[in-house]
């Protein structure tokens, strides 16, 4: 499919990664697998792209979608995730640490790392490390000092992000998850206890957000020339 | 005034105490000084009181008012709270630890520590152990592991019961404060927070609530025969 | 399964009945069957264990999966329990009483008193006994005046708890569930009414969270030497 | 001040009396004294007016600048409440109780009762009968089981109307109060448990509106020609 | 099943009749329809009923065990309601109007019709009246002056309750629904619209209660030795 | 069907196109297909309509019914609207501009569209061209400046129709769509975001109501004589 | 004070006027007297304005300082407005009609109305006719009718707009105000309601946004050639 | 006042600067003059702090009592804040470019912009170029594209930070301002719409929180050896 159809739903901005130095994304939630094939051709038909496109909220209709235009796309199902050309670039810049805080915090956690990849940073993830049991955080925090951002994922109360605020230099990007039940409400919690976090240094993205986590933690440690 | 004329307006439950082993308290918010002073003057005219009766959120008209009639009451403006005899009883049971997470939140601590004491318990307060710097709190585990309960009070982001509730067998009154600005919500976060608490053991109750803390913990650390 | 693999996803929390007193949970939501299975396997290889571990909020399908780990498990499909060692330990401390306003309240009332059994307490549950009639509560005094803790389970208005609370001298773990609609708001409502219950000794858990409420119970009515 | 003036900023209605068979009211919040004083003049302008009006949430400037135009009004400070002429009509129909749960609540049950009174009907008042003590509110039956309707006025968890419509065979008219603080949210809390009442027949009026309560009691209690 | 076996999941509460003067009603949902049969059962065992009971909110599923137990009761589909024994009693008391705003709301106010029905009362049903159309309600004035309490059904703003109330001498109980889409917030528009009703004589239920409306319309109608 | 029986569920309101000078549309959502056949067949049955009945979001079984009754109607699976008769009106008065933030918000738009021309205006459609690209929008600045009114379709945060309002001086229709996820809270964001523009000039619709939008912008772009 | 000094606080936008076709307007909440003085002498010092600038949400003090600085400016207290020069245009384009369901609606309907005037329309305003009294706004359908656009200003249920919107063919501009208590919550509920109005062509504003309403009565009532 | 004395409300939390990398900050908000001035004191008396001490959101009436102790401390009274020792460091790391849509935000950027200074960062203020005028924002390319951080400071709809992130490669820090009114909430408008940027590269604050966007800023913008 041409550019010329897709304009019909939807307006490429080939030259944003000229203007803000990162490639586009597709946000596919909302939109029929058709559409979002549609974008891929034209997407695939660009020559020289600086950089991956990622295809984000990509259920597996989607991915058949995408897929069945670019066979090799990379398809990450657990992070809803989609990128093409299928490798991140050589990392480089400051690393990027991810924590998820339960094992729930999972999926959201792989779309910021995978997302900060294919921005290009080298990262680690660290899962499982809620406050509940507090030796589990302390004794990551060599690693954390390391990290020129690090990402905290958590769901429920939300607490882990202002624990790490409290023990590293860094800035910390805060992911509110909809992992939890009844006062939860779908993360509101969560939300609103890292927007109150008793640490400064927190920075807070949208419940689930793991995509626009991973880009604000490539922005931040990105290399000096960026 | 007499036990007839207070009946205009306050049905008092002189038998409480036995029904359920604990004084009564008079709530004075959206009373007017009137009305609490004609309370106070029905309590003092009663013989032998088994406790003592406390005036909650007692701003100082109130107070004022009845050190009007009960001259010997004994009223702490911190914690907004009367308490008539002014004597607490001997402390018997197990011991309350009252936690503070910042000096913002001690006034509704304070309610809490003089409300288990004047329910008969002993208490020991500990103030400013928010978990922006951990290292507070974790200095406090051997008392905090002493008692039989630990109230909990905090506010901005609420993330400290669920911390303390991790490192301790005892259970955990939580109490939100108000302490805070814009999303926190006069408390809402908090509350939230506490109530998503990621380590079981956790107890709410209304936000600024130490009185309704104070009589939980006395009853929970009530000696075997209570 | 080895805690090698296990490790990608969770880290498990093994000295925690040590350190808390009361072993470990999992809570399923949100973790896939194959996630589950492989803590349930973890668990299973150690030696020893002090005390059954509780597999909350499982679905059919997580508990199929741990079945087929731990085949000696005990599922639960009302309470949404699973619990390995399947026995619970001989009853020590105070009774805990669970009391359910409605029918529909039942299953949060039997995770609450399976949970308090599971962690060694001795339990007995009252269904259906909600404020419209009042005389069912008033003709379970007894039973009520005799515990060391009272779980109560309400949706809708959730008046029981206060309505409780005024009759007892022990402390109340107030559960609000989801029961209701409209304006019942999936159990905010019995929230907001359990937080501003004007009788106090009311503890409130998350909406629904019987596996919260009886932990709590648990540490509450623990044998003096807890 | 002639209807004339009155049209730039009020469009009295002066068949409503005729149209409902209950006189106007005027609402004074929000309207300046001088506003309210402009309207006070046209009612008494009027000949034969065949009934009381009444003007509510008067603050004290309004009741000062309606006194000053029908020197013979009534007002009562408490429920905020003007009527001019000063005397309620003889009493027919059904009889109206009012209960009011605390003390705190007993401006807005006044409210409703002398809007009852004021509309024609007999009324009881009852006060400080709240849920925690549960023999005050049994203590009354007798009253509530002849009354044709039930005015429930309460703040905090607003526990009371189910209790009372659970009671009694008449309908329950609940005004939630803004009494309460934290989660009680200016009354929500009160109001949701009254829309969830688990007993049937309570009809909600807004957050303190004993008007209203007072007025739809007038309406159910009407004699049988009404 | 006989009552003993009930008597696990559910009280009955076989003097509600006499107490209240008013059968007893079963909730469904959140119910098995095992347990709902178990109930029904019980139901059917009695001697002399002395009215009908009715199952509110009852699925198809609710409807099949039930009608499994008790082969002669009446389901309703639309209005989800299951009647046993089938016929209401001869109606007595004052007409019960009962108004739709729109065809969508046609099944809450049928729920509502019928309810008043099996408690005794002569009823009226108009659909699709609303305020968009203001000479559609204003047709029906007669039938609505006949009435002794009218009860309103509406979604999305919620318009129609003050409007009615402005017309009639009688009481107006408003029930708002689910209807709508985006801010109506699944009848959070139209329940708060009803609660500030600019018309005195507004009585508000919860959001799709047809069931709460009907019993309050049979209270409010009820003959004058009831 | 002919309106006699309609009449048992819908009151049709012919002179609504003489009264308003637009014709009915019917709103499908909470109604049953066979209501809304029923209602479909009424119309078909009048003679002269001066102008073509909308049926708005009508799912596909709501089609289906229709187009059983009226089988040249028109069905626009996208918008989720059903026109009879099936061709527009020839277009007069003002250009009508629907502008979509995102694929995602084509649904509603192209329903805010086709609302526009079967009220009888001209209209274009502009997508995919939200400001996180701000050259998208400026790029069609000439089109935005033509308009006599501008429908701006956005989710998220909302911010289209502000910057849009910035640029031209025809008023803005601005209708947030539920486009987004987490703290998107189904379209509040979007709300909330055009309700407090701060760009003068800007009118906010329901959530996702596009018809809403359409019918307005038909309005304020009727031909002077309307 | 020279633009100088100004651009240390404020960026004016001197094309605005030549950009949309309107004049600015300065939004006085929450800037300093100074601040606004400042600004309205840099409005002063630059000649020839086309138009009247408007000083919104202006409190005496602001009023004061704008008044030191350009002493002609016109001042109205009622609608917090100051405007400079202070005569409005003549009027062109169509006729504004202003509707006020209360007394106390009408500072924010005197708003918009001078609002509208000053931005050069002709208009009407119209006080008390809330829905209540029927009568009272259908006394007023000739005018209404006459209107190219009606601003209908209401709080409490906000159902006015919606009765309005039914019986005219003109768009109407929809604005709550926070008039009402309780559940009104500050406007929400007459908000929530005018979003959901079941007649089409309801445009709304912000909560007693009477300027915003005012700018888009005069757009849409624009003459042709605008 | 030494150590000892403040122990018995505020825990110090010396190390802070050594482990974090920045100097501590006291919230001032919610304690007594008198508490501030105690902490003042225990900073004052500490030999060689390694950079200056913030107090936030101090009054005047904290400031008072600052100075009382700390007499070359400086305040600045827009942005609520309070340095001691009086002089930032010499700036390093990258450029902060703080930027307010309104005058009205001038005060939480200034707090934003001299937090940032005190940290050590060179920054630069731009002030009143909200998207309603757009090419007030374009006009500022140039510095905005120079930053390593943006600190974008909006009430109202909050829209400015997804349209400034649209257009440099730099993060943004939003910082939603309570500045707006009725549907604004208080800056959960701004909050929302900041939330769901569909820009990516925006990191959120709490509403008002210009010390925590600062001090995010500065971590982010920090020098390489950081």
């Amino acid at each position: 499919m041409a550019d010329d159809a897709v304009s019909a739903f939807a307006e490429l901005d080939h030259e944003r990664s000229v203007r803000r130095g990162y490639p586009e994304a597709v946000y596919c939630e909302g939109k029929t697998p058709e559409q979002v094939a549609g974008i891929a051709a034209a997407i695939g038909s660009r020559a020289d792209p600086d950089g991956a496109t990622l295809f984000t909220r990509a259920a597996p209709p989607h991915a058949k979608a995408v897929l069945g235009v670019l066979p090799d796309a990379r398809y990450d199902a657990d992070a809803r995730l989609l990128a093409w050309p299928p490798r991140p670039p050589e990392p480089t810049g400051g690393l990027v640490a991810v924590v998820a805080a339960g094992t729930s915090d999972l999926a959201v956690a792989r779309e910021a790392a995978l997302t900060a990849a294919y921005l290009g940073r080298p990262y680690e993830l660290v899962v499982d490390v809620g406050v509940a049991g507090l030796h589990r955080i302390l004794g990551r925090l060599d690693l954390l000092r390391r990290a020129r951002v690090v990402v905290v994922v958590a769901g429920m109360d939300g607490a882990l992000p202002t624990v790490v605020a409290g023990l590293v230099p860094a800035p910390v990007v805060a992911v509110p998850t909809s992992v939890g039940y009844g006062a939860a409400f779908e993360g509101l919690a969560a939300l609103l206890a890292m927007l109150n976090a008793c640490a400064p240094g927190v920075a807070v993205v949208n419940i689930d957000n793991g995509y626009g986590a991973g880009h604000l933690a490539a922005q931040i440690a990105a290399p000096a020339a960026a």
